[in-house]
C-alpha cells in the first residue's frame, strides 16, 4: 500500500515537496515518470533511466495486453521483472490508447469495443478487464478506467462520459488487485468547470492514495488547461499525490506544479528525442539542424547527464542525420534527466516558498517550441 | 608505432596468442573486432562495447568520410573523442565499400571515382586520399587503399586487381600518417593460389607492423577460402598480426585460427542481432521465432553478457516482435560478448597447445546457419 508524505508545502502557491512510498521504492514529488509503452523505454536500459534519477516508469496496459500479453507478463514475474526495471511502475487503464490509437468499434456502459493496432482482431476492454490486465502486470499505481473525451464537444456529451467515468471507477473499486497495487481513480469533465467540479467531488470518495487528472493536454488551449487546474485545486484531498496525465513539456510541469500537481508524465521528451530535438531550460534545440554541425559543445552546459559529460552537440547531430540509433538513445537520456533535473530544481525552490519567483524567472527565459 | 608480442604458438597447428601493443591499449589476439560503421557500433554505447571485452574497434573510412566529413572528425579531436572509444580503432581503406555500396564510375590506376550513396555527388578515392582521410581520422590502425574481387572473375582480371592493389600500396606506403598510426598492407589474388602467393610475396617489403588478407569471405566457398588461408599460411611473417577482413562468423573464426589468422571483424554479429538473432556455442538462435515466447531462460546458458545477466529469451523476442530498439541492443550486447568468449576460449586452449582438439570438437558441436 502506497503512502504519501508531504515534505513542505510553498507558502504562496499550491506547490509542495512529498515523497511517495511505494513497494518497489520512494519517489520524490513533483516528480516527471518516463514512459516505458512496451515494457522499454525506447532504447534505453533501465540502469540508464534509473541513472537520470527517474524511480517510476509509465508503462501502458494496452500495447502490453496485446503484445506479449499480461499472462505472459505475470508468468515471467511480473513487469517489474520481465523489463528489470527495479523502481516503481504506473500502468494507464489502456483506455486512452483505445480512444486514440484503435479503431474504436463501439463504446458503452459495459466498456469499450476496440480493434487491436497490431492484426486488427476484435477486443472488448471493460473496468474489470482493465483491472485484470494491470493486476497482472503487477504495477505499484493502477489507473482506473475512463472515458478520455476530445476538447469542443458538447457539454451533455462530456457529462455523459464523465457519468460513465464514474460508474466505470465504481467498478474499479470494487475489483481485488494485488496488496502493493494502488487503484488512482481519475476525474474527467473535458474544459467545463462545473463538470470538473461535479467530478471531482463524485471522485473523492475513491480516492485511497492518489488522485489523477484525465482529458487536459489533448489539445486545449493551455490557459483552458491552466484555467481548469485551477477549478479543481480547491477540491484535492491534501494527503494524495494529484497526477496530470500526459504532461511532460517544461512550461506545462512548471506552471502546473504552482496548481498543486505533484506527478506528470509524456512520451514527447523521448519521442521528440528521436527526432533530434533536445530540451534545456531554454526551450528546444533541434539538434539535427546546421548550425550544430561543428559545435563542439554539450547539449546543455552544466547538464551532468551521460550525453552531457562524454559527447558534443556535432556527434550527436552526426548520429541523428545518420539515423544512428544512438542519436536518439543519447537525446531520451538528456531529455529525461532534463526533467529530472527540472523538477529537483523546482523542488529546491518550493523548499524555499520561492516557487512563484522560480516560475516566473523559469517561464521569462523559456521559449515554446 | 604498434608492436606485436607473441606469448604462445600451439605446437600442432598455425595458431598463436599474442598481444598488439598500440597507444590505445592492448589487444589479446585472437581477436574479434565489432564494427562501428558510422562512429557508432550501431546502438551501443562505447562502456557497453567495452564491458563485451572489445579492445579495438573497426569504424568505415568511405562512411566518415561521406559524413560527418573527416575534417569534421579531425577538428573534433580525432575519432577516438568524438565517438568516446577509449580502445584502439582499425580503419578500412573505403576501397570494399566503394565497390559494395556505390555505384562505382570508373576504376583506374590513379583510384576509383564513385557516386555517394547519400546524395549521389561524385568523389574520388586514391590512395593518398584513403591515407588523408584515415589520417584524419586518426585510427590506430590504417589499412591500404586495394582493389577488392569478386569470386568467379577470370585470372587475367584478378591479377589486374592484384597488381594494382600492390601499386596503390607503393603509393600509400609513401604517406605520412600520425606518429601513433600504423599501415596494414593487404594481400588480394582472388581465389588463385599463385596469385595469393605472389600478392603476398610482393607485399611482404610493405610490411612493417601487420598485414590483412583480403577479396575471401566474399561469396566464395568456406573450402575455398580455406584453400586460399592454407596457400598463404607458410608465407606470413611471423611477428606481425595476421587479419582476415570481413570474417565474424564463430565456424570460420574457430577454423582460421588454426591457419594462423590473428584478427577478425565483420558486421554480422549486430547485424543479424538487430534482426532478431543470438549466437550461441551450438550455431545461431531465431529468438524471434514462436519456441522462445514462453522461455524464461537467458539467450546462453552459461553467458556473462549484460543481456544474458538480466533478461529472459521471452523478453528479447518480445522486444524484437515489438519492433523495440532495445531488442537489437541487447543481441548486439549478446553476440559481441560471444565472439569475446569465444575467442578468449580459442586463447586458453591454444596456450594448452591443444587447439585442433577445441576447434574439432567447437565445429562437432556446431550447426551452420
Amino acid at each position: 500500500m502506497l503512502t504519501y508524505e508531504i515534505i513542505h508545502e510553498d507558502k504562496n502557491c499550491g506547490a509542495r515537496v512529498g515523497i511517495i512510498h511505494t513497494e518497489h521504492g520512494d519517489i520524490m514529488t513533483p516528480v516527471f515518470m518516463p514512459v516505458g509503452t512496451k515494457a522499454t523505454v525506447k532504447g534505453l536500459a533501465p540502469e540508464e533511466v534509473w541513472d537520470t534519477g527517474a524511480r517510476i516508469l509509465l508503462s501502458n496496459t494496452y500495447h502490453l495486453y496485446l503484445r506479449p500479453g499480461h499472462e505472459l507478463v505475470e508468468k515471467a514475474g511480473g513487469l517489474h521483472k520481465f523489463m528489470n526495471w527495479n523502481g516503481a511502475i504506473l500502468t494507464d487503464s489502456g483506455g486512452f490508447q483505445v480512444f486514440s490509437l484503435s479503431s474504436l468499434r463501439k463504446i458503452t456502459d459495459e466498456g469499450m469495443e476496440f480493434n487491436s493496432f497490431i492484426d486488427g482482431s476484435k477486443h472488448f476492454f471493460s473496468p474489470e478487464k482493465s483491472m485484470e490486465v494491470q493486476r497482472a502486470l503487477g504495477s505499484d499505481i493502477v489507473m482506473a478506467f475512463d472515458e478520455c473525451t476530445e476538447p469542443g464537444i458538447s457539454e451533455k456529451k462530456a457529462r455523459e462520459a464523465m457519468d460513465r467515468t464514474i460508474k466505470w471507477l465504481d467498478r474499479c473499486s470494487k475489483f481485488e488487485l494485488k496488496p502493493h497495487q494502488n487503484l488512482f481513480p481519475i476525474v474527467q469533465g473535458n474544459t467545463f468547470k462545473n463538470l470538473r467540479i461535479e467530478s471531482i467531488e463524485r471522485t473523492l470518495p475513491y480516492v485511497k492514495t492518489g488522485i489523477a487528472i484525465g482529458g487536459l493536454s489533448v489539445g486545449e488551449e493551455p490557459e483552458v488547461m491552466y484555467e481548469m487546474l485551477q477549478t479543481m485545486q480547491p477540491y484535492y484531498p491534501k494527503n494524495a499525490p494529484r497526477y496530470l496525465m500526459g504532461v511532460g513539456t517544461a512550461d506545462y510541469i512548471v506552471n502546473s506544479v504552482a496548481l498543486g500537481i505533484d506527478m506528470f508524465d509524456c512520451v514527447l521528451p523521448t519521442r521528440i528525442a528521436r527526432n533530434g530535438t533536445a530540451m534545456v531550460h531554454e526551450g528546444f534545440l533541434t539538434i539535427r539542424n546546421a548550425p550544430f554541425k561543428e559545435d563542439f559543445t554539450p547539449i546543455e552546459e552544466g547538464c551532468d547527464c551521460y550525453c552531457c559529460r562524454n559527447y558534443t552537440r556535432a556527434y550527436v547531430r552526426h548520429l541523428i542525420k545518420a539515423d544512428e540509433i544512438m542519436g536518439g538513445r543519447l537525446l531520451s537520456i538528456h531529455n529525461i534527466r532534463f526533467l529530472q533535473r527540472l523538477t529537483a530544481e523546482i523542488r529546491q525552490a518550493i523548499m524555499k516558498d520561492r516557487y512563484l519567483e522560480f516560475r516566473d524567472k523559469f517561464m521569462k527565459n523559456y521559449t515554446l517550441g
